[in-house]
């Protein structure tokens, strides 16, 4: 899932200096405005006014629009994934914790920016009727990813004790993201973390009193 | 919320007798396209195409695409308050299972479409970082509505000991529409009913095993 483009930390150049330079950049501009308006509401011209990269020159980097919505889901995914590994993994912290953790780093990260920056996958998801038919599978395979990744950490917390041995850990990593995904929508309409707040508490509430 | 022009059953005309019919036609078929593919993604041709209306005529009927837009917020919403009543309020069945006749039915709805329509509201809230600011409040508005309709339905429960006493039905009804949307989003993308049943069933557990 990872681009093969050499990773610069900070704010691209004005002027990128080469190809691949100019590629990431496109790609890591296109991941902030589809983190804010999804995919159909987004123009290239925009994106690459935002870079400072000449209108026109778009096709030197990808060969559609598609093809490079189709290539900022990877980038994306391959972003979120380090994200949760570096809780879901975090050894130091006691299962249960990393989730929260979790959380509490996405809702400081929506606060940043003003809960204008929501899911790219949440996104392109809820735009489906309007998006080419192999992003489906693409969208689906990312929240099968985050769902495996959560399941991990949520059979960490079984084995620790901090849950039940019955509860069925697949299914409430399902459940985590689906609702995770209304909360971020609402947190976005409503400019606040309410939502992530109350939907991650109910289900710790549900974790801990899982049958 | 109600519009004021007289609603008929059934397909409207292919040429649309009068102005209200027309009216009427076209705010029907916005909804069911915005109900697919959300604001940004339709273009008004498209919309006048379905329904036979000619090219270049909007504007005789709606000031603006805006103005439209927050037309098709209010038109949904009176329908889906409608449609929240005739379950939440049977005094026939038992609070809980209104809502679970609730979900059945949004789950037959969605099904009858295969899994093309979703939430208009879900859809434009997702979309909110691409719409006029004054959608905003609208679609906030709309979720309040849904939540003190199914607060009620709630509290029913808890005078009947559906639920116990110690419930905060308030916060439960913003946690259910909170996770739906996330489900309703998850339908659309996976084309099943698999995450209305997870997150019901979810909301159930917790609504039955809540301090």
């Amino acid at each position: 899932m990872e681009t093969t483009v050499t990773r610069r930390r900070g704010r691209p150049p004005k002027q990128a200096g080469g190809y691949s330079e100019t590629r990431e950049a496109l790609l890591r501009a296109g991941m902030v405005i589809l983190t804010q308006k999804g995919f159909s509401a987004t123009g290239l011209d925009e994106i690459l006014r935002s870079i400072s990269v000449p209108k026109g020159s778009f096709y030197h980097y990808f060969e559609s629009k598609e093809g490079y919505g189709l290539e900022l889901i990877d980038t994306y995914a391959a972003y979120f994934a380090r994200k949760l590994d570096r809780f879901f993994l975090d050894e130091t912290r006691r299962p249960l914790v990393r989730i929260r953790d979790f959380v509490q780093d996405a809702k400081a990260g929506m606060a940043r920016f003003n809960y204008t920056r929501g899911c790219l996958i949440g996104n392109l998801g809820q735009e489906m009727g309007a998006l080419p038919e192999d992003f489906r599978e693409r969208l689906s395979k990312v929240f099968a990813d985050w769902e495996a990744r959560l399941e991990k950490c949520l059979l960490a917390a079984k084995a620790l004790g901090e849950i039940p041995a019955s509860v069925d850990c697949a299914r409430l990593a399902k459940f985590f993201w689906t609702g995770w995904e209304g909360a971020v929508l609402r947190a976005k309409l409503e400019c606040n973390a309410t939502s992530l707040d109350l939907f991650a508490e109910s289900f710790f509430s549900l974790v801990s009193r899982a049958r």
